[in-house]
């Protein structure tokens, strides 16, 4: 198989732009993530699956605190993927200049964006680099300007639209990213009751 | 919150529509779904998150054998929405007049569709009402006569674009479900690593 022939099958598997966001300890953090999935059919009871590489800052503080928000983008929001998904938490307070609450779960929900789900945690799953988070979608609103405009942010109008300079940072990291994985994709906690495939 | 402030934002949390192809002891059955997530960020080992519901006749079949296929649906395979997804694998062959052969994972692939990925299992994670399945990508590609046509189905598009007498019998169909699952989803067993959260 040539990763080629299924990339344009991949790529629809993304979800539209989130910021993430965590509180553990009395510390806020953010980052980007595509990887979030609808996980619930009963309209009272929402929930969602979100991946999070565990090399990220906010691994720790979801896995801790057993919460998080998804703060989805306008598609003029931009400059949030840089603000939030080219440093780490470990070494800048990403949140210090952008105004957010704190939700009803705890996490903090940023005051201008497409609209939120304030999320807590209720299983999770190892996937070696990274661990998928199931939670319940405790609150969530879409942010008033943003209903007439219909659309979130999607990770493919984004890259088209991103300065060329962000682009080549963005693939740099990604690179060093992907070398990570390529270690630790394999080592996988199993859930006991899988142990018969393994 | 009122489900119907989020629901523009969970709407676009739904994957394109995939028929899901699994074979144990020598059936194969095949089933409808909308709950698919990227979940590698490593070209060469591609993998993939698939929710399945307990009650459904593939949810043992995938478990048991440890593999299914996504055969995505393009966007003039409508009437495949109610082949597949509206009678169980339970009462019927729904794959009895439909051409397809077994790809290296094992797993039905269809001949006809926009393109495919067959899937091995690498873990699972219990959700109440469905199990979250962890599967390395072994194989997929897009057909040929799709790539000019660029978009898969989505559910968005589909919902439109259906009879209003499937509709109605999808809707009887969910609404049946729905009732199963919210008796189901807080009886979740909780990977051993997490019970600090329970």
């Amino acid at each position: 198989m040539n990763y080629r022939s299924i990339a344009p099958i991949m790529g629809n598997l993304w979800s539209p732009i989130a910021a993430v966001t965590s509180r553990w300890q009395e510390r806020s953090n953010v980052q980007i993530a595509v990887a979030i999935s609808a996980a619930s059919i009963v309209p009272d009871m929402p929930r969602v699956l979100l991946q999070i590489y565990k090399t990220n800052h906010s691994h720790g503080m979801i896995y801790n605190s057993g919460g998080f928000a998804l703060n989805f983008l306008r598609r003029d929001q931009l400059d949030l993927i840089k603000t939030f998904g080219f440093v780490s938490g470990r070494d800048k307070d990403k949140l210090k200049d952008v105004p957010f609450r704190l939700g009803v779960a705890g996490n903090p929900l940023l005051q201008d964006c497409w609209g939120y789900l304030d999320c807590r945690v209720v299983n999770a799953m190892d996937g070696g680099d990274m661990t998928c988070f199931l939670a319940d979608v405790v609150d969530g609103d879409i942010l008033h300007e943003a209903q007439a405009e219909g659309e979130p942010l999607w990770w493919r109008e984004a890259r088209r639209r991103l300065p060329a300079g962000w682009m080549e940072e963005w693939d740099g990291k990604i690179a060093a990213e992907i070398e990570i994985s390529k270690t630790r994709m394999n080592q996988i906690d199993l859930t006991p009751d899988l142990t018969h495939l393994a």
